[in-house]
């Protein structure tokens, strides 16, 4: 069944009121009619079997139980790319993550517009759709590699390095226990630089490896998420 | 430095005859002269320092003693999806998988032409030399699911399903000893159809998830790589 990212304050009293967009989407897209159904999602963990009835309008028939979120909170922290940032927001989202904060960093040359993120933040609501999200994770605004270290709370830190021939793998320093939260940021093309490493180091990040190949800016943040996903959903 | 895959045919006597293509490459594209050096890689997990000699020539100064490559052979299974499949090759050669199989299945729509599959061939090696791989993988010719399953040597069979809640997670199902072979298979859109998984089930394969949320079929072998790879690396 489809499912529609809904916000919370389009509920009245078991009914949705659908914008211009959800009506767009449900009746013209997917060819919908009063009486189909679908799932609407309100973006924080609640999902609900819903029915159209009057024109852009829907009911709430029951809410559903689901459980697809990872459980701990993870921020991906991520040195923007020269290009393929969209699919790494597409990825982590499908992946599980919880807040993508895009940094700039000493080797990021990309500044992105504000339709550059607008277009990242629909691109996070349609994977959390399709990845079938409870949530719809949050994508910060870009911010400097020492204020995105700055604003991580509390949680346990891992900063992914290239050729880290010298430094555990992730695999092998995930302590996991639930409830924690956890951080791991993945550097841009070329990597992070050694200031930005050893600023990092001092604010509690641990350096790790995922590998002994070289992943490029647009793999890395994947397969960090899929070693985190994995670890605490199967532990 | 820059690495170029050479065939092996091309060495005589600590020499290295270039083709026209690393020429154009070499000279042209990276600008190097005779007395630069760089990086041949022969494919089949052999590195040299090399130095550019006359034209069109390299001396082999020296072998270099790398290890990128993960303790077993991975063959990926890969129902070919509708678009994407470039972004697959690039990742799974990144996360060090040995053979590529494209599968055309009763949801695959895709009938690749000559040219995609030296495309794809062309992305494989690129993403070899990028990632530093020793060896080139192989991307074999698509053939339907049944073909592919037949094909399998001794390996450990792992089939990813999406919504497996009744199946295990495949980092639980991984069971790591080296100098085995692993197969693992994803899906096109849609995943694969109850007949295909009844005969991988048949052909010895193990269902297993890659977690709670539903990935994109170009995401899935990028995630099963991640957790082989990071399973057999850190042993």
């Amino acid at each position: 069944m489809q499912r529609v990212v809904i916000d919370p304050s389009q509920i009245d009293g078991g009914r949705v009121r659908l914008d211009r967009e959800q009506s767009h989407y449900l009746y013209r897209v997917l060819r919908l009619h009063g009486g189909d159904r679908f799932i609407a999602i309100d973006g924080g963990g609640r999902w609900w079997l819903a029915q159209l009835c009057a024109e852009a309008q829907a009911e709430l028939l029951e809410e559903l139980a689901v459980s697809t979120e990872l459980p701990i909170a993870v921020t991906a922290i991520v040195g923007l790319p020269k290009s393929g940032f969209d699919e790494i927001v597409r990825q982590t989202t499908e992946l599980g993550v919880t807040t993508i904060a895009p940094v700039t960093s000493d080797r990021t040359l990309l500044r992105p517009s504000r339709q550059k993120l607008e277009r990242w933040r629909r691109i996070v609501k349609e994977a959390a759709e399709q990845s079938e999200r409870q949530i719809v994770p949050d994508l910060l605004d870009p911010v400097p590699w020492d204020a995105a270290i700055a604003a991580v709370g509390e949680a346990r830190r891992y900063l992914c390095v290239a050729r880290g021939d010298d430094v555990p793998h992730l695999c092998e320093s995930l302590r996991v226990s639930s409830g924690e939260a956890v951080a791991i940021a993945t550097g841009p093309e070329g990597g992070w630089t050694p200031a930005e490493v050893e600023r990092a180091i001092g604010a509690g990040f641990q350096p790790v490896s995922l590998g002994r190949r070289i992943l490029r800016a647009v793999t890395a943040p994947a397969v960090a998420l899929s070693i985190v996903a994995a670890a605490y959903e199967v532990q």
